[in-house]
């Protein structure tokens, strides 16, 4: 064993470690307190495996996987943005590259780069995983929420047009949780949980 | 897509959720508060894939993560077993049979019989996935107790050899890590964290 190499490998992990303090707006199942980002992380993978025969294309599942349990380390710096926080929005792409540099900066220089390059694949969608991955991160609030009666929707006064607008970049990963997304979006409308 | 079987699989997310409030003994980096089995889990995936260079045997690595992701599954009925809590280990195993029979039941018939073997596998250390992610189970808690100054160590008056006895496992997953944590534990036993 290298030893320098492995402590750096220890260090990006107790970094890491943080991510379980940014708390995310989606509250857990049964009302619950905020969710934070390593649970919602450790979801999405969870669900990537379970779900993985919905993926439009063949994925390499312990890519996609990890790509999942990664690929919100950068809010360690920059925060969490509210999927529907306009202004948020504006600086969240210049504030996230910052903390990648400095993040994945702390690995080994072959860990560094693929783990950067997992990150940036799965920001610019452009493989399967990616797609595949996305969709959980779309899916596994939504789901979350529907299960509490639409709470963090009704608390945020999202509208049909926002919702619609986040969850349909799911059809590119899975068209048929797309397809199963809808029912869920227009059940909430019917019970005016999400404004028309 | 077959939607009963899809609601089976989202049952089980679901019931997933509640390992969030599922408290361990450890506490997180920087004397946070106690980890929950959703973030252990999620630390203990994301490790397997930056260490597995250490394994011992090559893994299939979606495999070792997700046998990670579910091994504490069985906690949402059978409650956190203290790894030093020696009453409590005594009846562990048969709540936690009888928890994995109702959560993985939830699942459709291939997955439940899927994932029901992969917990089991996970808990004989009977196969390379197996042993590597029994390594970070032992190694998750280890390194954040040791970023802490041994802290939990000291509130429950661990000994060397219970810590050995449990570490020493590590052995049959990762030769380089489990030499690398007699270090520590040496470390922390100089620095009185653990008695000796």
């Amino acid at each position: 064993m290298n030893r320098e190499r492995f402590e750096k490998q220890l260090a990006f992990i107790l970094e890491a470690d943080k991510e379980k303090n940014i708390l995310r707006q989606t509250h857990l199942t049964g009302h619950g307190r905020r969710e934070n980002d390593a649970e919602h992380a450790w979801h999405m993978a969870m669900m990537i495996y379970l779900l993985k025969e919905y993926s439009n294309d063949e994925i390499d599942v312990a890519k996609a996987m990890m790509m999942a349990l990664i690929h919100d380390i950068v809010e360690i710096d920059a925060g969490d943005t509210y999927a529907y926080d306009t202004k948020g929005l504006e600086s969240q792409k210049e504030r996230e590259e910052r903390a990648a540099e400095r993040i994945f900066g702390i690995l080994p220089d072959d860990q560094r780069d693929e783990l950067r390059a997992l990150f940036e694949e799965f920001e610019s969608g452009e493989s399967p995983e990616a797609r595949f991955a996305k969709v959980m991160d779309n899916f596994q609030p939504l789901l979350l929420n529907n299960s509490n009666g639409g709470a963090d929707w009704r608390e945020h006064k999202v509208t049909k047009s926002q919702v619609v607008g986040r969850q349909q970049t799911s059809g590119a990963g899975s068209e048929e949780i797309w397809e199963y997304t809808k029912g869920l979006i227009e059940e909430n409308v019917r019970k005016g949980n999400i404004t028309e």
